[in-house]
């Protein structure tokens, strides 16, 4: 029963056969391998962007901090949420690769508000060469609390950055478990709704570690390359992150296992519902469940080898039947049947 | 016939195996993985080194630029070779990182000899505050010319650095290569040889994408996780990265790849030799020769498939008979038969 | 009528007169003139701190962005009041110089609350390597809205700093006018009081442009003088700074000038006070004043020469009833009788 | 007797005076303050560049750094000698500015060579992503030995950067001298030679501490002006920096102290010349001459209270008769008497 993250499962089989298949004969490095046409063309496919530049690496920092650096200058800030992974979890990786600061933008369910977005671009500036000056807006699709921006939701934030011509960052790590909790179009839920660059997860949803940076617009190719290669992302054997990502998108793999982690969390929402001690925080539109109940639940649970995050403080202490908050993640791997044991150990308390 | 880099052959199969093996279940990510504790454990042995740090990133660049910025501040100078990849081959890397500057030592076979890198030393900080201070020594083992540093020339640059209280950091790239041509111990090549940390290279020896980072005083240890995450350097699925590390260092395979790389490179280096138009820029040490041969024999081996860079200029203009520098590089995957049927070509002109 | 900025008015005739004197004959630069000397010992005097450093700089955002940087490693966050020059004015020097990013501490009249500041730091490194890390505590006295710190709420905060080992640094862009409104000594508004550097202010308080930092413990000492050199702010005629410096000490003129600010703000609330449509959005501790009045005064005072920022939007719009936020600013050379006339307008309508 | 530098002398009598003009009354600050656009006005009219964005900063590091970080991507390298102020004096602030490395370009008398120039920017760029990109030129005009590019020299060093797209930046701490020296017009010593930007140096030429820094092209001018504010370096009370310029322009005055400090330095150089044991290494185009004479003469000249400082270690030890070297600069200030003095010493051993 692990539900730590969406990061400590195995990779998609598929994925491993990829690598395999690919682990033969010679090739160019660097990017320059044939299997990364055919990566890129589908990816331009998929999102019906012809034109876009797709560029590879093998974390989510490292794509956020490039995409970031690539479209904000140093003397700007960049407006997000205050759950957003680029402030909380990266170690300040997209103030050092862009110069630029982080405004907090107040969210309702981890998403930036059009009004509190408003503001904050407007705010900015007043101060002229004084203060920090307008840079990209990021957008985190899905959540880091597990809900999902809707179109109209993502296309109020974007028109307000148009107005004040802030390009757009959609930090992507969970974009197919969004994508398909929507059911929209790649395109959709980016440049059609105003997002000039993403991105484009894979490794919380099969991949051993890739993510595909996607700049709708590519006269920004080159500079994102050499960012790439200065920042020490640019792998010498790439073959090995195209091969992953060719599995990724062969067959739709990459639906496919969204839709099966967002099953899985579905089902445990209903399991949680049902349950008169227990209270979701957040609409689990993805993998993602903020729950609150009680530490003598958690302690049962955990007895019998459920594996999460508990969000405030230690479960160990205090009132058995004071609740705290556990954070629970699905994947692709997750199965029923483990869902079906946690939720008969929760209902059996 | 494919001589253009030792970054274009397939993974050993042993790393494709520890790859799937290591694909099972779940796991902590971010090195917190079992399998991680077991790769420290086994560096620290291969280096007699049980105090040591080690740490796990996919490129060279990003070995390189972390350790480098760990040891060096903003406003100090790096000294390396002219040929160092460092210098050349990472865009800036190195000061990305660091913030600081490079000065280049003269060198003689891509190795900075003793007296000009006493005298670059000597020259900082003469101007106090105004100029750079003085900062790392950074040696590359093996050259990117493909010689090595005996134990005695490394000897005696990093007495130069001690006498100034600079830090030592040993590009490895191509360590095993080297190691396997000195024929000595890996701690031997290091810190009894005074160097602090060393970018203990995997990916040009055998792995998809692999590099350690070891620091001989744990003392910078907290530091270079911190600077790891701050670039974007972490796996979160960190098993894929410690279980390449852990084929590589079972069983010697690394020693057996580079054996093998340099084998081949003997084999070519003396077929070049016995060529009464072909010379050795340099002595080849491990696994890169750079050859002079006439334009004609390229042209040749060229038509025959031989895959390799020219350093100077366009091959197929001028006289046929004058002669081009051609880089040759093998490695684990190159077969003799291969060295065998481009002597051949070679032989026949 | 100037009240724009107390950096608006002329420097004190002393400063000149001192500049004046300064400029004959030769002498070293960069700091080793003997008058940079007197400072030093001048300013460890006033601070009973005989083993501060002291270091001169131009502006008041390379003596913060500078303390800050040497005080903050590249992967901490800094804590400060929303309201914070640092944050709010900088155009991000601070992060450009350090890399670490500022975290927002809510604030009560423009100070930290001891609460949030716990609360604050506390939750910073609950996510280990992965966000950012705990850095310095910033405190502005006075503040950007003119209100002081007493001697026990800057106590309040620097205990929590050194509970959790974050050194703290100390905005005294307007330093003067905080010791003055305090009548403490500036050992007790500093070291005494938890602080571990200040930007010890001058600019706005009569010099034309020199702002002392202030190092407590000297260990950091030569690491500050290579960041000021790599910043660009190693003067070379430095006796022009530290003439200004030494006029500023002799005699207490520093405490006059303050003195002098500071009093005539005083009068100035308390004439708005006594005006029954006009109301002090702050405690005016020091020489900025924050007040509202009816749109119609500020239209009376602008066409009678008064000079002042407009906080709230286009003063010229909306019900002439309707009030409007307005900062007044005074300094050393704003006259009783300026005042007077301002408040004869005012009382007028 | 003070030859150590030319910034160790009193500023020009004209510049305190401005000074003590511009302080009075209330102005605006940050160079929005009239006697600004009279500067710029005045600078554009020199400069025959009637669109030039032109900017103040207090020292020669700031002025180089920030032009070159506003012309050079932070994957960039810049080509200068390897004398060159920013490469030898600066403690990486280029670096620290702009993110880029410096290439050195051999030099004859302290001027890059045209052809070591085409080779070196000819050589970077043929490693594509993997190397630093072309980045600015530098020149120092005049050169930290005291010589001066003509013309026809700046020329060819421009065409060279034209034809690879590089930006062309010149160091013109000495710009004055060099000016005066060649006799030709600030436009035909920059922009009308290829240069797109110039550091035009008033420090050590008079002025307390003002550079300017002057874009020809405006196109860059709004980031600059956030790179200045970004780096600490826009002051607050701006009119001390614009009166020290506008009493450098009126009348000429910055032609006459150039012209004043170059003829000294000429009147020694021509006594140097008459002696039999003293030689100079560099043609003494301006206030700047390296000369070697015995220590015999040294230690006589030190004991009569000249000042300067030695170029090869300890005047003390070793063989009276054997030469060191000296350096010898002067300023405005000098006067004849004092080079006469200077000269009847060294001809009277």
């Amino acid at each position: 029963m692990f539900f730590a993250s969406d990061n400590g499962g195995p990779a998609h089989p598929n994925v491993l056969q990829s690598l395999i298949d690919a682990n033969a004969g010679y090739t160019s490095g660097y990017g320059a391998e044939e299997a990364m046409q055919d990566v890129t063309a589908e990816i331009r496919r998929v999102f019906e962007a012809p034109e876009a530049a797709v560029y590879l690496v093998a974390t989510g920092t490292a794509a956020n901090a490039l995409l970031l650096a690539t479209y904000a200058n140093p003397w700007d800030t960049v407006f997000c949420s205050p759950m957003a992974h680029i402030h909380e979890d990266e170690c300040n990786a997209p103030e050092f690769y862009s110069g630029a600061k982080l405004t907090l933008v107040p969210a309702e369910n981890a998403k930036m508000t059009p009004g509190a977005l408003h503001a904050a671009i407007s705010a900015e500036e007043s101060r002229g060469v004084h203060g920090p000056q307008r840079g990209p807006v990021s957008i985190t699709q899905a959540t880091e609390k597990g809900t999902v921006h809707t179109l109209d939701e993502l296309k109020a934030l974007t028109d307000i950055a148009k107005e004040f011509k802030c390009p757009v960052h959609m930090d992507g790590a969970r974009f197919a478990n969004a994508l398909v909790s929507l059911g929209c179009t790649p395109a959709e839920m980016t440049w059609k709704a105003g997002v000039d660059a993403v991105s484009f997860g894979g490794t919380k949803n099969g991949l051993m570690g890739v993510e595909a940076c996607v700049l709708f617009d590519p006269k920004h190719a080159w500079e994102f390359e050499l960012r790439r290669k200065r920042g020490g992302h640019l792998f010498s054997k790439h073959r090995y992150l195209s091969a992953q990502m060719a599995a990724y998108l062969a067959d739709d793999l990459w639906l496919k296992t969204a839709s099966q982690a967002n099953a899985r969390t579905a089902q445990l929402a209903q399991g949680l519902q049902q349950h008169n001690q227990a209270e979701l925080l957040y609409q689990p539109d993805v993998n993602i469940i903020f729950a609150r109940y009680p530490r003598r639940a958690h302690q049962r649970l955990r007895s019998a080898g459920a594996q999460y995050y508990v969000w405030d403080g230690d479960p160990d202490t205090g009132d058995p039947d004071a609740p705290l908050t556990a954070r629970l993640v699905t994947d692709w791997s997750t199965t029923p049947e483990t869902i079906t044991q946690f939720l008969d150990i929760l209902h059996s308390i």
